[in-house]
């Protein structure tokens, strides 16, 4: 029995839903209310003491932090969006790792400074957008690059690596994140958001609560 | 043949350093000089496409992005600082996981603004540093309460969790991080830089460039 507890605006516990779809897994995932500090409560910091989302629990093994509960929901599975060889893993491992500290991050910044401030009354700091707009240019031509290939950041098949770049952009739209610059990763974040496991969540980011 | 390339400087570049070190592998390391943009030269650039420390060439295998070098140079190396069964892997992972996003991070926040800025002729940002010593502050009780136990993050062994801590912690002195608060923290982060991986790298974090 495996369960995900996630928040469907947070980009990071989308992550590992869309691999437990995108893998075939058996599961059951809960809404944490992040806005009523769920995350905090007794009950839940029993499940993961870090008071974060998301976390999973499978039988007796409860873990935090999305790579890591990612990883081994494509592993238990067995699916091929892994790999088990470790050169393979070592090359999807690093695509993941990028998007997350390449491109998530300044996604984030983004997303917190014009979606989620004037959300919870909280100032937007332009600098730190120009930060993350400025840091996405510069990152976003790899990808341009890798995707310009097979379609896929590895290989010639869905692998973590592409989960994970999708579920960086979730909050795109919300956050006004205009990538017309990099027309590649744009039709294919498009394409990508009509795939089944995609579709399984959600129809489009947000739309869990009515955005 | 293993060659690791690296900057001293660089804590996340350290990390699979150290692994390599405390796994007993064979390897070489070189030095890339972030000081003359070394990571930009064509030369690195066809190791290293993101032109960024660290970076790992294992025979024919190339990559970059310091969690998924020191994964697989655990994995690899066949040492127990890791584990092939998937559900301790797990934990460990969340663990790297944990540090990488919410201690290192935070070591980097402060670092930059008190030590690197004044080098590079930047201006520190003060709201920066705050943000950095609130979110360690907040996350630190978890390393308390973590290494309190078997005085290791996961289990009763060394593992690649601990290394992380270690790598995130380089820049402490120089960036005059105070964590005397962290009590359990600040005597292990003593014992560990004793470590013959820890002393096999260097005396000290800086003492390569003579700090």
């Amino acid at each position: 029995m495996t369960t995900l507890y996630y928040h469907p605006l947070s980009n990071p516990s989308l992550y590992p839903v869309f691999i437990a779809e995108a893998s075939g897994l058996d599961y059951t995932r809960k809404v944490v209310n992040l806005q009523t500090q769920e995350q905090k409560s007794d009950d839940y910091l029993s499940v993961n003491p870090f008071g974060r989302v998301p976390a999973m629990v499978d039988d007796d093994l409860a873990i935090g932090e999305s790579s890591a509960i990612g990883r081994y929901l494509a592993r238990k599975s067995g699916s091929d969006i892994y790999s088990e060889d470790m050169r393979e893993a070592a090359l999807i491992d690093q695509w993941v790792e990028f998007v997350v500290h390449h491109i998530r991050i300044n996604v984030g910044r983004i997303n917190f400074n014009r979606f989620i401030a004037p959300m919870v009354g909280a100032e937007p700091d332009q600098a730190s957008i120009d930060l993350g707009l400025r840091f996405l240019a510069d990152n976003l031509p790899h990808i341009e690059v890798a995707l310009s290939g097979d379609g896929h950041l590895h290989g010639d098949r869905l692998t973590l690596a592409d989960i994970a770049l999708v579920a960086a952009f979730e909050p795109q739209h919300v956050a006004k994140i205009d990538i017309s610059y990099a027309p590649v990763l744009s039709e294919w974040l498009e394409r990508m958001r009509q795939e089944p496991w995609y579709q399984a969540v959600h129809t489009h980011f947000g739309a869990e609560l009515g955005l």
